[in-house]
């Protein structure tokens, strides 16, 4: 079995249905501020983490699954390498979740996978080298 | 309009359907180690917040809202009073929030409440007085 890895969630993404919506929702709800946008998402600087929406369609097809199934949203765990990544997965796969989306190359850089846990939870097994892990697990958004 | 709320996700549980099952897959997958656990739940110290998983009828009870609907997922924000919680419900429903449970003392102390953002994703707004939340945003597990 590979080692642990860090006990770290990098990004939670929710699905939304209407991205300016939703902005305008963590804007004057939360008073949130995002560090990143475009038309279809914002990611905000969280607390040693990222939080993201994303329009549903879009994440759906990141993932190779329907918008609705269990839920339009995504936990991301995110590891120092390519390497790392085939690893976790094929580390989560041997412990009982299911593969969504085999590691390939995003259009916006990086190498990345998603895997469902046991009761089909997704999660985003990612490797982006613009965005640092601090050796406390801690992640920050960078383009 | 209130001031902001702290750009800070302190929790982030997942419903299970059999949470032994989901320890050993967070265990043997991620290699992750539990800070606390029972038999119906498990948390875990992440970098900066905490993960959780509970078993999936617990969770929906807690949030007043069927399992299934849109995900058994909840994700929480902390703040610093019982006051600061009901502020900040407020806040969210002038927002567009619709209510799941209004505020009230859970069985283990403190104070929340859940609203669901305008895409139904779950929010508890929480008060835990063992919980301290760093100027950073940072939380740490404590019971």
């Amino acid at each position: 079995m590979d080692k642990s890895l860090m006990q770290q969630i990098s990004l939670v993404t929710l699905g939304v249905a209407d991205p300016a919506r939703a902005k305008r929702f963590y804007a004057e709800g939360f008073g949130w501020a995002p560090v990143f946008e475009m038309d279809d998402l914002a990611f905000y600087q969280m607390n040693g983490l990222v939080f993201g929406i994303w329009d549903k369609a879009q994440l759906a097809e990141d993932m190779l699954r329907p918008a609705a199934a269990p839920g339009s949203i995504a936990l991301a765990h995110n590891v120092a390498s390519r390497e790392a990544v085939d690893a976790a997965i094929s580390r989560l796969l041997a412990a009982g979740a299911t593969l969504l989306r085999a590691a390939d190359a995003p259009p916006h850089g990086g190498y990345r996978g998603y895997v469902a846990d046991p009761d089909g939870h997704a999660w985003e097994i990612a490797w982006n080298p613009a965005w640092a892990i601090e050796e406390s697990g801690a992640i920050t958004f960078a383009l």
